[in-house]
């Protein structure tokens, strides 16, 4: 049995075919056109077939079903509602691939809903855990009852927009205020990396001289994490209200969904030393006790943890899901 | 087909048999026993028979089962966890019925967990919405995909203890600050009115001359529910800081669950008309536009909305479900 799984992210598509335990086999990835949905789904079907035919087997009668991550909501009918970065709307994504594979085996949801049904299915996640992921952005996925919880109009999960700070609320991008998004990202740390350059002349100057050493040091989460490993205050400082912030959301994730685990994926979770003392500091004044013994780590999925979760969809069958 | 229920709440308790849909056919209440629980389920068990006796139906033969509300969290065994009103730890709530009523059709229950059960089962609450009561202390309860979230340690649905308010966090008899309970509670609106005659002699004179016409008249917030409708501009404000707290509180739920609506119970819902406009308010600032969508009505079950949630546990015997 093998699993077909396509993952089109904002910047990044991937095409994959993968064994029953979601163990990659064959891979490939490519840019994602962000320009016409009908240009990029066409180049990615094409190139998700050649993936298949390396293989030697055949979409109908080989695989189990492909499961399909978009970076967006998506409703119950696989239709894509909208995708921020690409601007796309109303995207009819599963009629799309069924249609040119000629099966009614695919199964499209949100990449961050896939990375928590990977989990799940192949992570031994257990039956009741959030998956938040830090990145760009920030998004999260619930799973309970060992069920991914897609809410009314499939927006559960948005702790990017949960609000975290009243006083001294930073702009998000969706134009409110105080998100953990706008406080707790990749794009947040950035910032505040910036805005600290502005009137920090020895922070200035470590950049500077960091940057003559090596070329590739950016002032980004990345660059800051490094100088945080050097005992570099202003960068601690900085991932130490990220992680406050992180926890606060979190606060409000346990109360609310009691889950056992808490998996943090994205690039900024690779820093989860740097900011999981002040998020356990902050479950500790934030969340009840019950709720707060919660396991905080990184996906066990690793990097590839949303191709893998477009393979786990393929679980979400029921005809398969009954034979588990 | 009789349903029966039993509602052991803080200070009363409720024993009923229902019809099928959950209309109350025989109740009768009387005090909870706050001392010892063996001697306070007995008297309720009794009661329990008395009320079946009424009306000449036998338990095994005529009840689907009996479900009982317990005033704290319970775990799947049916083991109330604690009970904090009474200090009633690890009792076995459901070996305990069982064995009187020599049945093992008995389902235990959170109270609130079962208002929510009784929405869905008999209130046409659908698959998707939050229960939130608001009352001396604040509770609620999810259900998500049709199913109540219990969570990994039973504890889901504490929305009493969500964080609010940072910057002049009000202390919670949980012990920590800015909880949800601590500002928007029936407790919270009293403290405020007390507060607020130590420094207001104008609202102290109204309340001095509303005691002399109504010697019924409490500094509570019911007390105060009266002066804001009146048009008291104190009273007015500590209504709206209230809807505005429970508004932050409903802001994290729908953005982390996108239920369809969102009940309210206990005897601040009352005064919803009070509270509304500022809930609104502030989940347009707070919750994404999608989320934010959310209807906010009183629970359909009414005052008994306890009780007629205990005969819905009823329901969620799996034999039972299988044949709705």
């Amino acid at each position: 049995m093998f699993l077909g799984a396509i993952d089109i992210g904002g910047t990044k598509t991937i095409v994959a075919v993968c064994d029953e335990k979601g163990n990659i086999i064959e891979m490939e990835n490519f840019p994602t056109e962000n320009g016409d949905w009908m240009v990029h789904f066409r180049i990615t079907a094409e190139k998700f077939i050649q993936c298949v035919n390396k293989l030697q087997i055949d979409i109908n009668e080989d695989l189990s079903g492909i499961g399909i991550n978009v970076p967006g909501m998506v409703d119950e009918n696989g239709i894509l509602i909208y995708a921020p970065h690409q601007n796309w709307r109303d995207v009819h994504v599963k009629d799309y691939f069924s249609n040119y594979f000629k099966t009614d085996k695919i199964i499209v949801e949100n990449d961050v809903n896939s990375c928590a049904v990977g989990e799940m299915i192949f992570g031994g996640g257990g039956h009741d855990f959030l998956w938040i992921t830090i990145s760009t952005g920030n998004g999260g996925a619930i799973i309970a009852n060992g069920q991914l919880i897609r809410g009314n109009q499939s927006c559960a999960g948005e702790f990017g927009h949960l609000k975290v700070e009243f006083e001294s609320p930073r702009k998000c991008s969706c134009g409110q205020y105080g998100c953990l998004e706008a406080h707790s990202s990749g794009t947040a740390i950035k910032e505040q990396f910036e805005e600290a350059l502005l009137y920090d002349l020895n922070l200035k100057e470590t950049v500077l001289n960091k940057q003559i050493k090596d070329e590739k040091f950016k002032i980004d989460a990345y660059g800051l994490s490094l100088l945080a490993r050097e005992g570099n205050s202003v960068a601690i400082d900085i991932f130490t209200r990220t992680g406050m912030y992180l926890g606060r959301a979190i606060s409000y994730g346990v109360n609310i969904s009691n889950p056992q685990t808490v998996y943090l994926g994205g690039g900024i979770a690779e820093s989860l030393d740097l900011i999981l003392p002040a998020i356990i500091m902050e479950l500790d004044k934030c969340a009840i006790e019950e709720c707060g013994k919660v396991t905080i780590c990184k996906t066990k999925l690793g990097y590839n943890a949303a191709i893998i979760g477009a393979s786990a969809l393929v679980y979400l069958q029921k005809d398969i899901l009954a034979n588990l």
